[in-house]
Order: C-alpha cells, then sequence, then structure tokens
C-alpha cells in the first residue's frame, strides 16, 4: 500500500527516512545574536537548523542576510539549513519587506548555495510559488512548502489536500502546521498524515500547535512526519519540547517497539 | 460537552483523574515468585498491581488464592491491587477452572476484600457478569468490565459502544485494549476514547497493544484513558513499557504543555 517514498539527503541526513529530524529553530534579531544562539544550540546536537530570518531587523540588507547564511553555514558544519521567512499572518513575525521582495531575497540566498532548504507558504500567489520554485530548482537548493493554519484545524481531507497540492506544486517536502482547538483535532492531524505519506512521493512534515498538540511534536514520526522541530536554549512558544526531551522520548519509543527504528 | 467524570478513588490514588495511574502487572506462577516479584517491583513505586490469577498454578485452589492475596495485601500497602483472570482467548493463559469456577474464584477474593478491584471480560455471558456485578457491589470492590480483541482493532464507532455498553452494565470502569494491523489502527483506538470519555460518567482504560500500539501506553492519559499498565521487571510482551519510562514520557509531557497535568 505504502509508496516507495522519496527521501532527501541533506548533508547527509535523511528527511523522510525511519527517524524524524531534530531541527531547532534559530530566532537571532542581529548577526552576532544569530551565530550566539547558533554556537550554543550546536552542543545539544539537533539534526539542522532553521534560521527564521522573520526575525532578523536586517531582512531588508540582502548584502547582510547573505553575509550571516555564509557566517552560519560556517558554524552549522554539516548541519543542514533551512532558510524561512514566515510571515505573521503564518504564525511569524511583522516583516518590513514587501512579497516580491520575499521572492528575491530567497532567490539570492538559494543563489548563494549557503543555505540547504527553503520554507515558502504554499497559499502565496501561484506566480510567486512558481518562482521560488524555478529558483530553488536552477540552485539545487530545496523546497519546502507549507501549509499553516494558526486558528483552527481544518477536517482530515483539507489537510490531505494540502498535502498532495504541495506535491502537485513541485514541492520537495510538503508541510502542514494546524492549530487544535480540543484533542480530537490532534488526531486528525496526525491521522490525515498518515492518509498523505500513504499518497504522496515526498517527505511529510506535520505538527499540532501549542501546548495540546505538543505530543504531535514527540510522536509524529510514527505517522508519518519526517521532521519536528526542537528548542535547543529556551521554548519561544508553548508547545515546543526541548531537543534533549525529544531524544529521551525517542530512545523510550525505540525501545517499545523492540528495537524497530522510529 | 464533557461530562463530569466520576473519579474512583482507590486506597487514596484517583483513577480517573488528571493524571493516568501506572499498573504493574505480577504473574508470578506461584506464591513465592509472586510476592517476590511484588517486593522487587514496589521500589520502582507503580500506583498499583495488578494480580494475573491466570498465570498462578494454584488458581484451583481458593484457600491458596486467598491466603496469597492476604500476602500479597500486606506486601502492597496503600497501592491498590486489580485480581484478573484473563483468558486464553483474551491474551491470557489457559485456565484449569471453568467458568463458573472463575465467576465463584472471584465471589470469593472478592468477598476477602484483600483486593481493591476486579476485572471481568464484558463478552462473558451476561448471567456470569451479572453475578460478578453483584458480588463486587455487595463486598465493595470496584468493577472493571474489558473488551479485549487481540487480533484486530474493530472500527471506532464499535470501540465506542463497548466503552458505553461496559457503563450501561454496571461497571466502574470501562477497558478497551485491541490489537493494531496498522497505525491507523492506533489513532482509532485513541479517537474512541477521546469520543466515549465525553459520553460516559466512569473513568476509562483504552489500550493499543503490541509494538506498533506501545505509544498508546505512554500517550493514552492525553485522550482519556486513566490507566496504563508499565513492566517492573522486564516485559512480558512487546510493547510494555518500563515504570520509568513511563514516569520520564510523562514528566516530558507535563512540561510541554506548560505544567499542565497531564
Amino acid at each position: 500500500m505504502r509508496q516507495v517514498k522519496k527521501t532527501i539527503d541533506a548533508r547527509g541526513r535523511k528527511l523522510g527516512g525511519e527517524i524524524p529530524l531534530l531541527c531547532t529553530p534559530l530566532v537571532g534579531r542581529t548577526r552576532e545574536q544569530l551565530l550566539a544562539e547558533c554556537a550554543r544550540v550546536i552542543a545539544q546536537k539537533p539534526d539542522m537548523f532553521e534560521w527564521r530570518v522573520d526575525h532578523f531587523d536586517a531582512i531588508g540588507d540582502t548584502r547582510l542576510v547573505i553575509d550571516t547564511a555564509h557566517a552560519l553555514r560556517a558554524l552549522a558544519g554539516k548541519r543542514p539549513i533551512i532558510f524561512t521567512c514566515r510571515g505573521a499572518d503564518d504564525g511569524g513575525e511583522q516583516v518590513p519587506i514587501s512579497d516580491d521582495q520575499v521572492v528575491e531575497l530567497y532567490d539570492a540566498v538559494a543563489a548563494s548555495r549557503f543555505v540547504d532548504l527553503v520554507d515558502y507558504e504554499m497559499t502565496n500567489h501561484p506566480e510567486r510559488v512558481r518562482r521560488v520554485r524555478a529558483s530553488t530548482r536552477s540552485h539545487k537548493v530545496r523546497l519546502i512548502l507549507s501549509y499553516h493554519n494558526v486558528s483552527y484545524t481544518p477536517g482530515p481531507e483539507f489537510l490531505v489536500r494540502q498535502f498532495l497540492e504541495a506535491e502537485r506544486m513541485g514541492a520537495d517536502v510538503a508541510m502542514v502546521v494546524v492549530m487544535p482547538r480540543d484533542r480530537a483535532d490532534v488526531l486528525s492531524l496526525l491521522a490525515a498524515t498518515d492518509q498523505a505519506d500513504a499518497k504522496t512521493h515526498i517527505p511529510l512534515v506535520s505538527i499540532s500547535m501549542g501546548p495540546l498538540g505538543s505530543v504531535s511534536r514527540m510522536i509524529g514520526g510514527l505517522f508519518g512526519s519526517g521532521l519536528t522541530f526542537a528548542v535547543g536554549e529556551s521554548a519561544s512558544a508553548p508547545g515546543q519540547v526541548p531537543i534533549r526531551d525529544l531524544v529521551a522520548v525517542f530512545d523510550i519509543i525505540r525501545r517499545a517497539r523492540g528495537g524497530e527504528m522510529y
């Protein structure tokens, strides 16, 4: 039944393999803060980093962004980096640049090859999604197309359609992040991930947000989510789980499953 | 929406409260083995014990069973004890006594008051269920009515009906234990528990068995299961989780939910 999945190899780490990758978001406001944050977190050995550039004060200064990506690349070593500008509507920051300038920034950063993946919201204008896809493809950078809903959790059929639509739009990875209103919503997100995993050929990532959804960050890998975001220093939002806690839960699950990989 | 639940107070421990209780099964074949097992496990501080008397060689010797229950009671201190004869069809042992003799044994053990709860399969003949209910009620022992399916996981509507039927038959606690064939079955069991929890007034217990279902033993409490079985010494079946691992997972979940109780 299950499709043979294309796993993505980013600097030797497999996204979409049997073990979910632990990705730590970096939210420094300046070059110095960002690099210091990365240097401190790296001791906890996350599998990869996400630079949330929407938190970066100088987001409008493309040269500084690329210079910072360069320094981050050197610091991260073999760990892959996701470059993400998350807008305020999708749970990120208010950014002082236009939608078109974001596309141009993505293009410049992809061209630099200092990052391995970019994350772009699939509900952006189709022409912008097309441009980001063309740019990342030409620069051999992977594209995560994501759907965020910070208000509620749509029904499971809708969620499955988002994963399929991301694949149809050319995503290398499809991500769905939603806010639960009750515990049944958490199970809906997991069930939709499981169903979509059987219907797609690309790695999936899914998250149920907030304290109620935090368990999805721990067990999503059992239902087809290939990556989980883990806090390195301190949680920037309730529901985020520290790296060491996720590693502990993964070990316990692995043992309980009789050594079967997560 | 959610009903006010009747929690069960067993020697000060609340079954059906906000924290799932950790119950360790004891499977010694002799009085000596059973008591030694209990003595070793007690250091790990399970909340309660289940004496699986179907593993007991002398199950046919009612006086020895009661004498052993007495010794177990002394050893367990304030920890509640569930007394369970699980038949081979439901994942237990082949027992050398008849169905009617099991009912008589339950009656004698309930009368002794050395145990706090008994677990009886709800698919037994209705007249036997009625007798066990009458006997436990008259001796002020709590009754868990359980549904086991060691082959597969029926659909969620069927599972919800089992919880409701157990309550209708007079159970103090309703338990559903099923075998998953795929990961969607694990989510079905959790969803059914969540739905039944909103429709019943008694504490519920639910488990998805085997390595695939082991995660339900860790997170079932988030979806309405009030008790989880935890291994004290060594797993007697794949999928069972050691006490210390469950305690670790509960702590991590509690922190991720911002201190909200599990």
